[in-house]
């Protein structure tokens, strides 16, 4: 029985591993969860699963909570991330959205638990912090992402030292058939429809921006220790094809599924084994899987994303921030879609480098880049 | 420096296999090779490689060849093929086409070699006796064909009990475009202008009949210890994909690469390790992959195998060696194309099965089907 905690769990990850949880009564069990301001939500969680420990992110949430199930602890905040984070689980899945993520996941592995890992930001803006303590912890750091899950299990039983390089698919997002100028007028509704998966409004909108595949660049450099150069993306309009490695033999693996996280969740879950799921890829379905070049004039945040890892230092964490400001004011209607890009992009022109940056200085950028820096 | 043998080495797997070793010579040393009666091919192989021991079919020509070298063992005939199986070479690439292959490569399983296996034919007639054999003498066989290259590669790092089904690909050979009543009139010619791949004669017929991949399909059974209900076939015209393997959890692992088959030659020699090769897939170039189901009224060579895969006992060989006798037959222009399948299915029908065979009942069945029967 392993014993499960989540950061995040209200939300698309965190309901389908609570589903997974759920189907896998016998092998799972769910300890502590965080949600944000889902009371309704978190109630129905402690009704079904009775964890030990929840966290929610105001005080007068937690006090109701508190009120109505006395049995359990609860806390609340950045230290009720922690707590969850801290709890005695066996795996910690990060299930937040942004770089909230980075200091309770880094304190789970100090505690030298297993981190199932959905939240890019946190290697986008501390991977070298993340996976070096990871290392000294004898942490085991497993994608949930479904690229980075892809590519993990393209890398089982293969050596890294014989890859040639990794390939990301793309969707290409909700607006993938649209040329830049046409980008000019376009909604935050039609940002929100995305052609193949259901996730939360950031996701999506990262998807749109093509700011989601840079995250992905970063996170895959620091989970799999590659070079930038061998990091390269594909514009894949099924999303069938999950992600791909090429060896240095020519041999080029693929990871196939459903636009489903169930398989990535239950996988890192259950790593190194795997175990039975229902609703299998219907074959008879596959017809036609389409690719194209990347194009990083029309992506123009992807092309960013490989200038800010290349750059280092401190430079990912801020285009990181700068892009939470900006999809954030984006999703309140403040900005236009294309004014996410410029907001970035003048944010990292502006920015002066930190290299080697320490935790302190990477949350300190993380927080001024953030914040609308009037 | 691994040592290596090769039967059936001016064939197309045979080329490719003295190429793979011509670009390794610090990896691989070829010591014994046998080709059929392409002479002067031999000639250059000693000259290039110098082995320690050759065969021929025939006696004349094994004469020519010690006289011409002085220095070498010169062997002829199935004595021949099983002088180079049992040489002191740490692995056999069986590559000569058909059941011929059968014995010598089961000799060489006796002597506790590992076996590159390209025949499929060997698995088709004898897998039970091979694979038995080939585990009590802890002898690895790799496959060389691309669809089980594929398979032996998704598998690799994975538990097979976690396997749901394999899916072989097939690109539908030379008549996927034609309906069963345009292959009335089909040539020999036509036949043998597969769209994919450059390969023998034999295996080109057999991919345009689709027994091909009723063969790859026992193949497969004895491979990797399947049902037959595990395994599962898909038309795919670009062959980009070699074959899939989908797990208990939904997870679909593919292997991809060009239609070529020095990355499997290769693999299978350097194993457990990949060794780089230069012309990887041109990712620029990868479009549109096209996925249909297979159709088994269509191809009926392939239900037929499905038949004689669970029949059993001698009817797998009975199969294939009707099917040589046809093909052989077809390539002589005595027959028509269709009646390839006529003469396979009248012959199975003809059959009385053994259970069980040891491999004398198989090597008797195997000649006589093989012959003309009258």
């Amino acid at each position: 029985m392993k014993k499960i905690s989540i950061l995040g769990a209200s939300g698309s990850i965190g309901t389908q591993a609570l589903e997974v949880i759920r189907n896998n009564p016998n092998e799972f069990k769910l300890i502590s969860v965080s949600v944000g301001k889902n009371i309704q939500r978190l109630k129905n969680i402690i009704d079904e699963f009775s964890p030990e420990l929840v966290s929610v992110s105001e005080a007068s949430d937690a006090k109701i909570i508190a009120e109505a199930f006395p049995d359990i602890s609860v806390e609340y905040g950045g230290a009720g991330l922690h707590a969850v984070a801290c709890d005695d689980s066996d795996m910690l899945l990060t299930a937040v959205m942004g770089s909230v993520g980075l200091s309770p996941t880094l304190a789970a592995v100090e505690k030298g638990k297993d981190i199932a890992l959905a939240n890019k930001e946190t290697l986008v803006a501390a991977g070298d912090i993340v996976m070096s303590r990871a290392r000294e912890k004898n942490v085991n750091i497993i994608p949930v992402d479904s690229e980075h899950s892809a590519i993990f299990q393209c890398l089982r039983g293969e050596s890294l030292k014989e890859v040639s390089k990794i390939i990301l698919t793309a969707s290409g997002g909700s607006f993938r058939d649209l040329s830049r100028h046409e980008l000019k007028d376009v909604t935050r509704e039609q940002a929100l429809a995305h052609p193949n998966w259901a996730m939360g409004e950031k996701i999506t909108i990262d998807s749109a921006t093509m700011m989601n595949k840079g995250l992905e660049v970063i996170e895959a450099k620091w989970l799999f220790d590659l070079d930038v150069d061998q990091i390269t993306t594909i514009l894949h309009r099924e999303s069938t094809i999950h992600s791909m490695v090429e060896f240095v033999d020519n041999s080029i693996m693929a990871q196939m599924g459903n636009s489903d996280m169930k398989t990535a969740i239950q996988f890192a879950f259950s790593h190194p084994e795997r175990l039975p799921m229902h609703n299998p890829m219907d074959f008879s379905q596959l017809s036609t899987l389409n690719f194209k070049q990347m194009d990083y004039e029309r992506f123009r945040l992807l092309d960013l994303s490989y200038q800010a890892l290349r750059t280092g230092g401190t430079m990912p964490a801020v285009m990181n921030a700068a892009n939470e400001f900006a999809v954030s004011e984006f999703l309140k209607g403040s900005i236009s879609f294309l004014d996410i890009e410029k907001i970035v992009e003048s944010r990292m022109d502006a920015h002066q480098v930190v290299a080697n940056p320490d935790l302190e200085t990477i949350l300190h950028y993380d927080k001024l880049y953030k914040s609308d820096m009037r």
